[in-house]
């Protein structure tokens, strides 16, 4: 039942990139790796539940109302739930997300995107 | 408000073995980091809480009922609420521990071990 991962292989494992792949679950939190390049999300707030960003390869911004905040790989950002922010993605980057079970869905994790 | 953080700074940051450093909080769950060696904990159970174990540097065996796992850097697994479990840490070890805030205590984070 207990089972060993390695975060890096997880995320190398999804071959796509905006596949969010579950990998573990922990105290009604999901864990997902996810491969993203050239995207920016719309704002958008998950009024339940606070987010883990993790970045495992790469780097990126999170865009929130007080700008942008950039982040590398080794580093981790706790988004509060009920706060607005977006992910802008340029170069390829590898995360680990966490946020209660049931938070991502299409509107706010990879189905609408602008340049 | 929201902050960035880079995990092996944060747990290069302690200079101490056996003390755990909060690093933030998600979903009720606390984030902590620390540096340990040498050491073997009690069992024991947390009723409440899933645990999860990151290793972000070195490598240490969990231990169950079922045996030794072996877990090296980069590597993780969660422990279910209800499952004995120690930690047996040998050479030093840096890990990013995550568990319902009020998990551990002396009983079960440190302040007992056997050689």
């Amino acid at each position: 039942m207990l089972e060993v991962k390695n975060l890096l292989n997880e995320v190398n494992s999804v071959d796509e990139l905006y596949v969010y792949k579950k990998i573990a679950r922990m105290n009604g939190n999901v864990l997902s790796v996810v491969q993203v390049a050239d995207r920016t999300l719309d704002f958008h707030v998950h009024e339940n539940s606070d987010e883990m960003f993790c970045v495992l390869e790469g780097s990126f911004e999170l865009e929130t109302s007080e700008g942008l905040i950039p982040l590398k790989a080794g580093e981790f950002i706790i988004v509060p739930k009920g706060t607005m922010h977006r992910p802008v993605v340029k170069e390829l980057a590898k995360f680990l997300m966490v946020e209660f079970e049931g938070t991502l869905n299409k509107e706010n994790s990879g189905d609408k995107y602008e340049d």
